[in-house]
């Protein structure tokens, strides 16, 4: 009857008022950048800032997803609700979406206090980022205790998701080697805390000390980011990292790391006009942009140059 | 007594008769896009096309850089020369370059039939990609018979990497379970050929079967993607790694794979464009670009509007 009121409250009123039906529609709303879509971006502002955002991040083998599983699954025996917000990059060729997450947790789509979220980044201008930030914002204004936010891979798109998190925390496998040069690149330092899961495998202690060891080369800090090790599937060392999250959050909030988030929209802004320069150099077929492309390709002039001068004729190309 | 000579041949011309430290020297003018970065790269363009260029990526952990190793071995017993670029995405916090690579390399540094260099992002105009393609030029222009292209992760910068290269290789590790999908996502689609890597573990042959189920899943191809086992340690399949890739080079410059080299200015020049875009508004702080960004965090307008409006100003912007 409500849904013919025409007193009836808004879509965002419902989804401030908790109701799940109303979190869902938003995020598509939203998603789908609609006409109503900054309105509610705008009716949920006062509502920020309630929840613990935490980004889950590694390279693909290291368990995220059963990890993440095992986290919300702890957090509800801890009575929080959740939001999991699952970033999955969409293939460049086929712009398909990995439907995996959604099926793995599978254990929780009946509790109403588990409500999922998979992101594809076919079209989102500004990227995933701007689309999770958002959907991470829907999930806070309808009261989620929680917000966990899972990237694959271990590229520049999952350090802008980092940006996004209060807490950040990075996954290796055991038996890195190598490769856990990898991770200390680009990864390992944004990370709040360090977990190696599958701990029941022989490398994993070596592992542990190879990224105690990598650690310890910092300059001492009064807040150590700490190493963990979990088993996911026997979800062993799971409630030990949720303390830390925990711990983690009350202390990044009292160093108010939350002013951090001030910097987010320039952050959006910034990737959805390089996104949007960019798509216009793909697409264009200009005569501007064709002979600047030109004499790029002869070597005429270095691309530092070239990308000034496409910046500057750039408002002639987008007036036509 | 040459290097004093008045009439001495140019870097570019050293470069092109196969003298290494002219290479080493070119790379390094180009990577600081020194004054004479754009003369080297013009000279250089009647020489390009001649090497194959092999694109290896895939997650850390996989073995890659003990599989370049083993392959550029490979290619050595059979008389190639080699150049390689190890792409080290920096930290973003620190901006340090990652080294290993060159150790793990140990191997062929006394052998003059390999070049390796590493190259981190910082300060690239235009990102690795640009760089990574430059120094590939050059090598390619050095004479080497090979190029081998390797990155780090399996994020959109590896897509941009693979459209440099004439022959792709995405390695996986055993026993990726679920987190195929993960390696399906943006990735998959791009590999010419298929690796799955440390064959000696026990899931190997299980990755292997997940691989082979989901290319099934294809269009039937008259060239379809194959799926190898290696041990890059105990260097088994190495030799047919080697054999697949010659194989996959013939037919892409059959099919003409290589035409899709047009568009590598327009993907560097785009990507230069944005990353242009993206660092002007990080650090502009004039006051048009933030009554931007305060209208974006107060969901006055949507992103896609904020990032036409800044695109609009951006030459006025660099004017000043």
């Amino acid at each position: 009857m409500q849904a013919n009121n025409p007193d009836k409250p808004t879509l965002a009123a419902r989804l401030i008022g908790g109701e799940i039906a109303a979190l869902a529609r938003a995020i598509s709303v939203v998603e789908r950048d609609a006409p109503n879509a900054l309105n509610i971006l705008r009716a949920i502002r006062p509502h920020l800032g309630q929840a613990v955002v935490v980004g889950f991040t590694g390279p693909p083998g290291a368990g995220k997803s059963t990890l993440v599983n095992a986290f919300v699954a702890e957090l509800r025996k801890r009575g929080k609700t959740v939001g999991v917000v699952a970033v999955d990059p969409s293939s460049p060729i086929t712009g398909g979406a990995v439907l995996g997450d959604r099926i793995r947790m599978a254990e929780h789509t009946l509790d109403e206090g588990v409500f999922i979220r998979s992101l594809a980044s076919r079209g989102a201008l500004g990227g995933l980022s701007a689309a999770a930030a958002q959907v991470a914002d829907l999930m806070d204004a309808a009261g989620r205790d929680v917000v966990v936010l899972e990237t694959v891979g271990a590229g520049q798109s999952e350090v802008e998701m980092a940006r996004i998190a209060d807490v950040r925390i990075v996954i290796a496998a055991p038996g890195l080697g190598d490769d856990i040069q990898a991770i200390k690149a680009g990864i390992l330092e944004i990370a709040d805390i360090l977990v190696v899961n599958k701990s029941d495998q022989p490398l994993a202690s070596q592992t542990k000390r190879q990224l105690d060891a990598m650690l310890s080369l910092r300059a001492p800090s009064d807040h150590p980011v700490p190493v963990l090790s979990t088993d996911a599937i026997a979800r062993t060392g799971v409630a030990e990292l949720a303390d830390a999250i925990d711990e983690c959050a009350a202390y990044n909030e009292r160093n108010d790391d939350r002013s951090a988030l001030a910097g987010r929209s320039r952050h959006l802004l910034a990737q959805a006009v390089a996104q949007a320069a960019e798509s216009h150099v793909m697409t264009s077929r200009s005569d501007a942009i064709e002979a600047i492309i030109q004499a790029v390709q002869e070597a005429q002039i270095g691309l530092s140059d070239a990308a000034r001068q496409v910046l500057d004729t750039l408002h002639k190309e987008l007036a036509d």
